[in-house]
C-alpha cells in the first residue's frame, strides 16, 4: 500500500477502507509515513469529509495505537465525562465525586490547562500534596475502595492522537468533525470507561462557535462511540460566557465546593446536575427521571461533598486546610448603567492566564491563587460604579492593570436586556440519533 | 504573517493576497516554513482552487525565487517551446533549429528524461562530445552567432518550483491547474524568452488525459503568461499514441533528422510545423499564414537541417559521424489480422526504459542506442505476422522478451477501423482567451 494512493483516494472524495486508515495511523505513529504526507491527507479529510464508518475505524485505530486501560473489573459501572473545553468549567470537580457517591465508578484521566482553558489536573493540584500520578494498581485500587480516582494523562495512551493533533494544530486542519470526533473519542475509548458523557460547548468561548456545529460534533461522537460498543451521550451547553463566576485554579475549586454544599451559581449547578444525571442514567441504568432525583439527593444529602473530601485525601491532599489566597487583588467596576449583555469567555480566560492562572506554553508555572471572580451574570442590571469582577494574583501584580482593561473590554453593557441564551441547547443520546 | 492563517484562508476558499503568496513561496524556499504546512496548503489549493490573479502572483513568485536569465539582448526575437511531456516527442530537435534558421533566437534550457518520458538533453547527448553545460557567456554568444543553443537546467533557476514540485509529487497534490500552471510558467518565465509556445499533450500518454483538461491547462498558462508580459500560445496535441514512430534517444535523433530532411512520419512533421509556425508568428510578428509558409520553406530548402548540424557542431558534437547502433534487436509481430486501434504511449515508453532507453531513478545510466521503432500508425490495417515494432538495446539484451510482451500488450488490434483522433485538438492564443 502506498500513502500517495491513500491521499489521492481521499482527495477524490472516496471513502478509505479499514486497511487504508489503519495503514496511515500506524505508519505515522511509528514514523514510517512522514508528516508532510499526513498533513496533506488531513487537509483532504477536512475538505472532503469522512463517513461514519471511516470515522469509527479512525477512532478505533487511534484507540489501539498505544495502551488501553482495562476497567472491566467495574463492569458497566465505570463512567467518564469529557468537556470540549471552556472557561470556568469546573464541572468535573462536582460531578465526579457526585456520581461516585451515587454508586458509579469514576476512573478518570484528565488534562492540564493550556491557553484560555483550564485543566482539572491543575485545579486538583491546588491542594498541596495532591498526587496526580498514580501507578495503575494504586489508581484501580482507589476506585475499588472509594469509587473515584482522577490522574493526569499517561504518555502511552493514544499516541497516534498526540502526534496527529500536534500536526493538525499547525496545519489548520483542526476544525473537521470526523477528525475532532476520532481525536476525542479515540482517547476516551482508550481510557476504558463503559459509559461516556460528553459536554460539547458552543459559543464564543467554546470549541464550536454555533449550536448547530456543536450538535454536528455531538451527534458524530455519540454515533461513533455507540458503534464502538460504549454507552455515550452528549450535552450541548453554552460557553458564550464563563460557566459560573470563578476562573482560576483555587477560585474554581472553591466554587465547585460551593455547589457540592448546595450553593454556588445556578448555571454551574444546573450543568453539573444535568451531566451527573446522564452519567447515572448510562452507568446505573436508571431512567433519566430517577437519575436526576438521585443526583439531586446525593448533592442535597452532603454525600457528594463528603466524597469530594474523601477523594482529595485519598490522593494525598488535605481537604480541611484552607486553600491559600492571592496576595494582590483589583476590582473592576462598571463605567455606565445598563444590562450585562455579554462576557467574552475567551478574553476573560486569557486575562486570567496573564494574572498567572494558566499557561501560555506547556513549561509555564501556575499561580494557583490567580484568577478572576465575576460578580454579575449575563442579563443582570448594572449601575455605574458597580463591582463587575475582582482580579486575583500573587505572582503577577504588575499584570493587574492590563488585566482589568482586558476584562472591561470583554464585558459588554447594553441599554436593552439581552436575549436569553439556553444553558443546555440539546441532549443527544443514541436514541435520538435517527431523529 | 502566520502560515497557519494563510492555510486557513485558502481552506475556506478565499483568495490569497500578493503578500500571502510571496510569504509562503519565500518561506518555503528559504526553509523557514516547514514542508508539512506547505503540503497542507497545496492540498487546500488542489481542492479550493486559485483564481487567475493568485496564479499569476504564484507564478511570478516562483520565477523570482532564484536566478532569471536576461535575454533582453535578443529583443522580441527570443522564443522558447515547452512540452508537457510525452513518448516519442522529439519536436524540440526539429523546431529549435528550424525557427533559428528562419530568424528567431532560441536560447533554451531543457530537461532530462525520467520515467516513461524522454528529455531533450539526453537526446542531444547521443552525439559524443555534445556539451549540455555552457557558461552564461558561451550560451549567449552561441545564440548571438548561430541563433540557437540548448543546455540543461541550471540549479539556480526557480528553486521554489524544484522544492514545491518535489513535495507535491509525494503528497498527491500534482493535478491542480493553478499549481501546474505556476510550476511550468514559473520556470519558463525565469528562462527569459520573450515568446513561449506550449505543447500541451492530451491522451493516455499525456500529462492531461482528456482534451478538455488539456484545454483548461492551456488556457490557464496562456492567461498567466500574457498577464506577466510575455507572448504565449499553446497547441493542444494528441499523445494517445507515441508521436512519430521512434522512441529512444538515438532513434529519436535519427527520426528528427528525417523530418529536417523533408521526410519522416506525417504526424511528427505536422506537429513540428504547427509549433514552428506559432513560434515564428509570435517572435517575428508574421501573420500565421506567412509564418507557416516560412516554416515550410525553411524545412524544404534544407536550411533547418543545416542549422541542426551547425548547432550540434557548435556545442561539441560531430553531426557527420554515424550514431552507434544497438547490438541486439527483436521484432514484434502481429498475432492476428485487424486494424491498429491503439498504442498505449505510456506502456511503450516504459518498455523503452526497460531496454535501457530511459531512467527509473535520476542516477540511472542511459543506453543511447536503446528504444523501440514502431512500424505502423494507428488506423493502418495489419495482417497476422506483420512487423509491428522492432526493439533495440545494447546493454539490456535480457530485457528484450519481456519488452516484446509489454509492447504487444500496449498495442490493440481491432476488427473495425478506429475513429480518427485529431492530432491537433486546438490552438489557444491570447486572442481566443475570451472566447
Amino acid at each position: 500500500m502506498r500513502m500517495y494512493d491513500v491521499i489521492t483516494k481521499k482527495k477524490h472524495g472516496e471513502a478509505l477502507t479499514d486497511a487504508e486508515i489503519r495503514f496511515f495511523v500506524e505508519g505515522f505513529t511509528h514514523g514510517t509515513i512522514p508528516d508532510y504526507q499526513i498533513s496533506s491527507l488531513m487537509m483532504a479529510i477536512c475538505l472532503c469529509g469522512m463517513n461514519d464508518e471511516e470515522t469509527a475505524i479512525l477512532t478505533d485505530a487511534i484507540t489501539h495505537s498505544g495502551d488501553t486501560l482495562d476497567l472491566s473489573r467495574f463492569g458497566t459501572l465505570s463512567v467518564d465525562k469529557h468537556s470540549t473545553g471552556g472557561v470556568g468549567d469546573k464541572t468535573t470537580l462536582v460531578v465526579a465525586p457526585l456520581v461516585a457517591a451515587a454508586g458509579a465508578r469514576v476512573a478518570k484521566m484528565s488534562g492540564r490547562g493550556l491557553g484560555h482553558t483550564g485543566g482539572t489536573v491543575d485545579k486538583l493540584e491546588s491542594f498541596a500534596g495532591f498526587r496526580t500520578t498514580l501507578s495503575a494498581d494504586e489508581f484501580l485500587s482507589q476506585v475499588d475502595q472509594i469509587g473515584i480516582a482522577v490522574i493526569g494523562q499517561s504518555g502511552e495512551l493514544a499516541p497516534a492522537d498526540k502526534k496527529l493533533y500536534a500536526l493538525r494544530d499547525v496545519t489548520a486542519t483542526v476544525d473537521s468533525i470526523p477528525l475532532i470526533t476520532s481525536s476525542i473519542m479515540g482517547k476516551k475509548l482508550a481510557a476504558g470507561s463503559h459509559s461516556i458523557v460528553l459536554d460539547v460547548k458552543y459559543g464564543s468561548g467554546g470549541f464550536m462557535k454555533t449550536p448547530e456545529d456543536a450538535e454536528r460534533l455531538a451527534r458524530a461522537m455519540v454515533t461513533i462511540g455507540t458503534a464502538l460498543g460504549r454507552n455515550v451521550a452528549a450535552l450541548i451547553t453554552n460557553m458564550d460566557a464563563p460557566l459560573g463566576l470563578g476562573i482560576g485554579n483555587i477560585i474554581e475549586v472553591e466554587e465547585a465546593r460551593e455547589v457540592l454544599r448546595g450553593r454556588g451559581p445556578a448555571d454551574l449547578r444546573e450543568v453539573c446536575l444535568s451531566l451527573a444525571t446522564m452519567m447515572l442514567h448510562l452507568s446505573l441504568g436508571l431512567t433519566k427521571e430517577n437519575a436526576r432525583a438521585l443526583a439531586e439527593q446525593t448533592l442535597a444529602s452532603g454525600a457528594a461533598d463528603r466524597k469530594f473530601n474523601e477523594w482529595i485525601a485519598a490522593q494525598g491532599g488535605d481537604p480541611t486546610v484552607p486553600l491559600p489566597r492571592a496576595a494582590h487583588t483589583l476590582d473592576v467596576r462598571a463605567d455606565r448603567d445598563g444590562y450585562l449583555a455579554h462576557v467574552n469567555a475567551e478574553s476573560v480566560g486569557v486575562a486570567s492566564v496573564t494574572l498567572g492562572g494558566g499557561r501560555i506554553t506547556k513549561a509555564d508555572e501556575i499561580d494557583y491563587t490567580a484568577g478572576i471572580i465575576l460578580h454579575k451574570k449575563v442579563g443582570e442590571t448594572v449601575k455605574s460604579g458597580d463591582l463587575l469582577a475582582t482580579l486575583y494574583t500573587t505572582e503577577k501584580e504588575s499584570a493587574l492593570t492590563a488585566a482589568r482593561d482586558a476584562v472591561l473590554r470583554a464585558i459588554t453593557l447594553s441599554d436593552a436586556a439581552p436575549d436569553p441564551i439556553p444553558l443546555i441547547y440539546k441532549i443527544i443520546t443514541k436514541e435520538c440519533l435517527d431523529a
